[in-house]
């Protein structure tokens, strides 16, 4: 499978979990960890849920990933997030190691480009803009719904 | 009680927060978060016990604290730390609108201060350099341990 093809393929399922939050009454962002082909964490904000802020998407997943591994480093795995990690987020996926980072939309006012450009692994390569439309549609339906 | 004071005598607590991390064979890091001069929250770091990057001392405090005042923001708060966040611990702390931080020893390497300079409410007050060398000297003398 082409590249292109796999990443919207597993974007797809971070959408799956950006729906998951939404329906509980979250910001919906979602996220997948994939290692060899195979999902090995998922997560969706949970922040409201939990009173919690530490309960972003890509942190359930990566603890979620690290218990299916049974450790705590990711270096061989891909997360794909619905929308870019924030400087917490940022920050964990570098300790985790991660090796890809992917994610669907922008967050030009709180996405680690601004706030956090040096918190990722050296090594991890970034890829944006996949299934872009649709990720940040998500959340934009929610905020139009919740102003209704 | 002198705001000097009162830091030092929270930071010694956060200082014992970082021997119980030693003791479960964890990079000593201790974390109390202060309300009203009461402590709602408590963390050591327990990445190695729980295999999860995500568990630094501070992570583990705000998600205490939170449960304890029962909304996810510490807007009134202090986190007291022994170590400089890192980026990740940064950002939650700048998501939970804690309104000042205090840490013990700086960290030039993983600090927020170079990773993440922007990731803490901008509202938020710093002060460092708290029991400094006692805090510093905890994870030293780790190290050494470990490699006796």
């Amino acid at each position: 499978m082409a590249q292109q093809e796999e990443d919207e393929k597993y974007m797809s399922l971070a959408l799956i979990e950006a729906e998951a939050a939404a329906e509980a009454g979250e910001i919906p962002v979602g996220c997948v960890i994939v290692c060899d082909r195979r999902v090995i964490g998922r997560g969706h904000n949970l922040t409201e849920t939990l009173s919690d802020v530490t309960a972003h998407a890509e942190m359930q997943a990566i603890t979620a990933a690290a218990q299916t591994m049974g450790g705590k480093y990711l270096t061989e795995c891909t997360l794909y997030v619905t929308l870019e990690p924030c400087a917490m987020c940022a920050g964990a996926i570098g300790w985790a190691q991660v090796s890809r980072l992917v994610f669907g939309a922008p967050d030009p006012k709180r996405g680690f480009g601004r706030l956090a450009p040096q918190a990722l692994h050296p090594k991890c390569k970034v890829s944006s803009d996949i299934l872009a439309d649709e990720c940040i549609e998500k959340i934009q339906q929610f905020f139009q719904q919740k102003r209704l």
